[in-house]
């Protein structure tokens, strides 16, 4: 009844944002409101406790709680990635074999954070995490937050652990990408994806397989029929629908921080009666102006729930 | 019969490694001589769960564990404060209350690490962080692994809250060191110290109160000596003890990775039987022929447990 | 007889590498057979002055020496750009004019170097440069030895300056450029070049309008012919083209230094007959082995002269 | 009748801004009034052309100017230092060879600052570099502008050069300081002299040999006083004229953006009425209301010319 996931994972495989009523405390309404939101709108994945999703910033009760509703709600249509980013190697295993209890496809987990790893530590400590993870783990390449990326030679290094499936790619350096591109021809099940919305169609068109985007999670149609025109090379397609795509990316950059990117996407959700939209500290939601910007922008690219 | 917490605290409280004797396993025996070593070595108190003592790579399980036996082994001849930062906050509380229940004197937390926050939203974070704590907070700046510093006017805000009681400074930024100094008057019994211990003695001659040096694992009279001279401001000896604590240096060097300075600490702690040196991961303990040179160094050095 | 200037300009405008016989003397018949094996590949510009071309490492003497002899060899056949990027105003526009009398099309500057500016100070700068030049100004986003990009929003304004023309970006940041993309409805003949050559395809066909690409110096044709099936969107035959450029890519990781990028690129063109391979201090040229390795390379991929 | 260069150099060497009257114009009134408020506090030694002297953002011609007209002004009471940082090797040694002529002493260099080279290429062009000067040579570590520091073991490999004497420390990373203090042993005439003012006492009191720092061309009394407090060890007194020199410091931190060091500086010494505070490209000077905050700050301060 349940699919299987298929290698390469291809197509669009929203980040979920993580839907909170308040300190350490899940909108399970909402949740299930935003996961048929976007089955609404054709995804072919779903990805939770990234960096969208908090994860680093939610207690540990409260992730597995999320794993657990979700992979219930899910309920096998489409297959369910767990982050498990995590400083210590102890957490990352347990919440791993906690994804696979709840019926989770696959565990995607970047570089540890704090400290630093070069890149042979780096090696040693993915070979040690695949080795006792109980699900396939993808890798995350994000090093606006770890600090450090995934070198290519890691990645070719890899490859060469079974139960390693394939990489998200969130550095948005489409050079590094298509180094990566150029190894899939040593396993030609990898699955490679992109973060950033706007490379989504390029990294499509070169030969990757779909993208981990923020922003499906408020139109899921619009990126899914992105990925459909990339995938087809049909170009003149690709730039309108990339024309709109950049238009979403407004949304990222009200308000004055860092943090913008996944408070205005909570707020855009909020104001759509999808779900609540309080922020897991340090960070707290939009409130007026930035609240009245979004729902400017909401009706100009008359985005409905 | 506890000692309370001095205001300021002033010495030598070494950020104490924590001894591993494999994953996940405290080393129990190793901790209590650990202990012994530095009390012998007359240090002023001591900090657990930071940055020497990879506190972000340990299971919460084991990080409340060596809360509790460190804790009952000091059994309040030196204050203990405990190491709180995490990128959860939820987290954070708890451990404090732990650390509270246990009978810790103070915890110390830095910036959030994985979402870089900025200023406002600093302030916020530790705005809500101090107000649910059941002990007295130290700031820790440590922007080499958070990337973001506390700026010196969140500092000064941070001044105005009460149970705020002071700042580790491991920023070796002496130029913001005295920034900071010069907010001191704001609040006389406020707690200033630093973390690089080449920079112990001339943070102290400026006004400092005294470092939180991981040398002081290893030769803990040879900091508490240099800071004594410090604040005597004899200069002929601390510039004698400021060579051989720049020959301790070395110790981080051998290795070609960042976390040479942990790595070579603990090894040197194993190398004289103190403790075990079994690394959290990502990393691995020094081995041949690592091992050796701290070995020879430590015996060019006269180091003796 | 000669070209004027297309607006915009499309194609391919290589970066020339500057030949160099020794120090602070100029390869002259190197120059010549460079700048005709150029041709020979169909390109649609020369780019003179360039980081690819070591300007800032050569004496303004020798880049005077260039600019005539480069103008007088292209002779009108294709626009020359000549880039004027100096930490001092004054010789920017001491070598525009140069650049004007002997008979270039354009001048190309990015931000002063030394000290960063800020967006308004950039904007000052770039405002009081377009109004003391002779001729008319591409802009140069290059931060990774500037420290410091051009903003989107400095564009925008930018774009309002008569004599700005366009925008030559080697951030390599896709995001970015799509962003300035944006901006091109704006001002319609404004041009958009890209730096970095594993984004030329993808670039142009998101609508950019050609590439300057250092290993244009080596293989024009190959260069030419990915630019013109990306501007007619077959992606088949971009997909092939690609790869043999990702290939030539492997001649800037050649070494172990940053600056393997030109050392390699003269070293190959040198491996050939084209022109000397002396390098301007800070740097020295390839020897055996990477010199062997270079030739290997160029074996391998097949590259005449 | 000149002073011969001490080895080492020892106290307060002021980093002189360059007065200019407008668009590559020196001012040279304002000059000699600077020169001659340098001397009546004490300072002793000039160095021009440094980063507070606008050096790279200044012509050629104004460069040379300025050069001849600081030495006869100067006529050998105190040694004359000239900063030949260049990104063209050959334009640094015509700078030096000119400055030789006008009767300086010593000329100072940092890296070459457009290309970051690797520490063996940047030893490579210290070795080539001062082979072909015709005066001493002092490195100048200032990686905040040349993005690359010179490594303490690249110092240590300068150190055999003979013609090589010293370097100034502009990092403001005491850490490297103490390292580089450590190789003094090796070549006892060395000189090690740091830039930042805040650090001026601590890097005397440890062994340093005096300050190259930005305020003593407001305030050198104050920065010769200090001088003399530190290297005579005492403490109260280094206190005490430390507050006074953070004090200066809060002028750097007038206007919103990195420039705001030489622009508070050069608006302090025009309201002062010692020289103009035309700022070259890319920077403009202090207008209202950074002006008033200035000459409120010169009041408080008492500080008269």
């Amino acid at each position: 009844m349940t699919v299987s996931l298929p290698r390469p994972l291809r197509g669009i495989v929203p980040p979920m944002i993580t839907p909170l009523s308040g300190p350490d405390a899940l909108d399970v309404a909402g949740l299930e409101r935003l996961i048929e939101h976007m089955f609404a709108g054709g995804v072919h994945g779903l990805f939770i406790l990234g960096t969208t999703g908090e994860a680093p910033s939610l207690s540990y009760r409260l992730r597995r709680e999320l794993i657990v509703r979700t992979c219930k709600l899910v309920s096998g249509r489409v297959p369910v990635l767990v982050g498990i980013t995590d400083t210590a190697f102890v957490e990352s295993v347990s919440l791993a074999k906690h994804a696979a209890d709840a019926g989770a496809d696959a565990v995607v987990a970047s570089a540890p954070y704090y400290f630093p790893a070069d890149q042979p530590e780096l090696m040693h400590y993915v070979r040690a995490l695949a080795a006792q993870l109980p699900l396939p783990l993808m890798l995350y390449n994000m090093p606006a937050m770890t600090k450090i990326a995934f070198a290519v030679d890691t990645i070719r290094q890899a490859m060469s652990i079974d139960n390693i499936i394939g990489l998200k790619d969130s550095s948005g350096d489409m050079g590094y990408f298509h180094e990566v591109l150029g190894l899939l021809g040593q396993r030609e099940e990898w699955t490679l994806l992109v973060g950033p919305e706007n490379l989504l169609a390029e990294s499509v068109m070169a030969g990757g397989h779909g993208g981990v985007n923020g922003g499906a999670n408020l139109k899921p149609r619009l990126y899914v029929d992105l990925y459909e025109a990339a995938a087809a090379g049909d170009i003149e397609r690709v730039r309108t629908l990339q024309r709109q795509v950049m238009r979403v990316g407004e949304l990222y950059r009200i308000g004055q921080h860092g943090s913008s990117i996944i408070k205005g996407l909570k707020c855009a959700l909020s104001t759509l009666g999808l779900c609540d939209d309080h922020m897991a500290e340090p960070f707290e939601r939009f409130n007026p102006p930035e609240r009245d910007h979004v729902a400017e922008l909401l009706n100009e690219l008359d985005v409905k729930r």
